[in-house]
């Protein structure tokens, strides 16, 4: 296209790209990991019985049976959470109201691939800090001088776990600065870090709906810290857009949170079928780190990523490939059901089976 | 609270303040434009028919069954449409990837109170523009050189409707920046500009389903444009949040698009509504402006806005004023049903019959 009169005042940014979602129904979708099982039967029962007629009024701008819902679940007290339209919401919006410094923000060479995309397109300047030959976090890297420090724990797309003992170091660091635990997959076997909020005002925790409780769907996601991070964070939302949560992800979001014991359940089951998943793939030639999440991030000892991939993808099985540095070899694979996996294993076997015969 | 380390590097705003919506439900709601009718029978349908387990999967990135609708609709291809949550969303999102210059972007003294909160956020230079005392825009103002234009056609809270020779005069003055018609309230009786993004490659159009369609719970808006435009547009949203609009929303609302009737008779009773309701406020000493929207903006003649709106709150009854220079004295009244008007105009009586006798 022809470049326009107007074109010196776009800002022009290049966007992330999400996982593929394929539009055919029978494929092996392990690729974005989603959640195998379906949200709490509460969860149904609360979409039965909403009444159509409310959707012509605006929704609860402070969604507060979410935000209630929350609270109890996790100890804390209401202005101690913001809620936003999934943690992508979330993430983003906390990079614009606390990453407001000229300093460089901290996070991994190696981690969620919308870090660098949103400090690109907020202008926030960044350094990546690179993880160490085992995929860990050196937590001396992150005690110079930065505007703000960020990354996922479990990280992604590595799985990694890094101990409450390393984050409160990083942490106890830097006073001066928002620090931020973005815990996607804590579900999975890791262990939150939320009860540090309680003694540091600088700490902020995300969470999300989309991988524990099965609802990417309904794109929710929150932070937790202190009110005063929370007000900041409301403030600049109620700037942007007064009224992001429509009441159904309200409403359903909080049974789903009510549903402990549903959760907890379907938490236990990607957990088992993880670590049979990994037994089976080593038996393949595959290693892999140890990972606390819902996905396993998996290299063969002979055969390239992008072959795997790709005879996968031919299978209509879709995983994670980045070409990207330190990773291009690597795939990551959500756990599905114990189903979805013997389907997988049985193709991989196959492909590491054949290569090199063609 | 104390002051403390990090607060240097918070981005500290003014945020936007929503109508209240009051938690009682017994009350009579014309504060914020919703819809008095319910969305679509055919919205019901596909709740209804919605497979709750879908839930855990990520949502269409692209709202592909949306755009097809809009569309469809607006004799326009899907490269010309942006989505988003609400048109709060969409313009949030337009002001961040258009008015990024360093010259001041244009709009009204008096209109949508969001746009120097947006423009404060993002930290965009702006220069109101004073209407004439009609509430008027004076095309004029318009052709200073600037940074971009937005104004919402009818303006809000005013309701008057600018012509579309107005409005392009206004986008021919201005061909080196985006001219954006907020077109919120144009289903009233309003002519849409949408045709003129054919031959204008820097107009986008904004429209949404809060007031209209009903749907102001399920957060639907949109931006109609040349292909140019919107490709910037979606670059900026996937390069902050990539999944933004929940199935359920995407689905009902292309269902809300595709009964045209249904909207057309909603449309044509409120208008009714609001040139009856006219006419008995007028018999009670009010004057207003030619309202083309759904709510009216109205003045009483001896009576204070703010002593009207404080009786109507103490009757239940929730109309929207603000204290703000040049129409402090003006209530902006939602059009509701007609049963709803008979209520108003019964405490209006009441309230100006009253009035100095206490």
């Amino acid at each position: 296209m022809d470049e326009r009169l107007w074109e010196g005042n776009v800002r022009k940014v290049v966007p992330y790209t999400p996982g593929e979602q394929p539009k055919v129904l029978d494929v092996v979708k392990l690729n974005t990991n989603e959640n195998p099982y379906p949200p709490s039967p509460l969860v149904k029962k609360a979409l039965e019985e909403y009444d159509y007629n409310r959707m012509r009024l605006y929704p609860d701008t402070n969604s507060t049976v979410l935000v209630d819902a929350l609270a109890e679940k996790y100890g804390v007290s209401t202005s101690e959470i913001f809620v936003g339209v999934g943690s992508d919401d979330v993430i983003s919006m906390a990079f614009l109201t606390f990453f407001n410094s000229d300093k460089p923000i901290f996070f991994p060479d190696v981690t969620y691939s919308f870090y660098d995309v949103w400090a690109d397109v907020y202008k926030i300047p960044y350094e990546k800090q690179p993880l160490d030959d085992n995929y860990r976090i050196v937590p001396e890297d992150y005690k110079k001088k930065n505007g703000g420090i960020i990354f996922p724990n479990p990280n992604a797309p590595t799985g990694v776990l890094e101990s409450l003992e390393t984050i409160e170091d990083i942490i106890k660091a830097n006073p001066d600065v928002i620090v931020m635990i973005d815990e996607a997959y804590v579900d999975f076997g890791g262990e939150s870090c939320i009860p540090l909020t309680k003694k540091y005002d600088n700490l902020l925790v995300i969470q999300t709906f989309s991988k524990s409780r099965s609802m990417a769907g309904m794109r929710i996601g929150y932070a937790i810290g202190n009110e005063k991070l929370i007000k900041y964070l409301n403030d600049v939302k109620f700037s942007i857009n007064s009224y992001t949560m429509n009441p159904l992800s309200q409403i359903c979001g909080a049974m789903a949170v009510k549903d402990d014991e549903y959760f907890m359940e379907c938490n236990r089951k990607i957990i088992a079928t993880r670590e049979k998943t990994m037994e089976r793939l080593e038996k393949l030639g595959f290693i892999f780190t140890d990972s606390k999440s819902n996905f396993i991030f998996a290299e063969h000892k002979t055969v390239d990523a992008d072959h795997i991939f790709n005879e996968l993808k031919n299978r209509r099985i879709f995983v994670r490939h980045w070409n990207a540095p330190r990773i291009s070899n690597r795939l990551r694979i959500t756990v599905g059901t114990d189903g979805e996996m013997d389907i997988l294993i049985t193709a991989l076997d196959e492909i590491i089976g054949n290569y090199g015969k063609e």
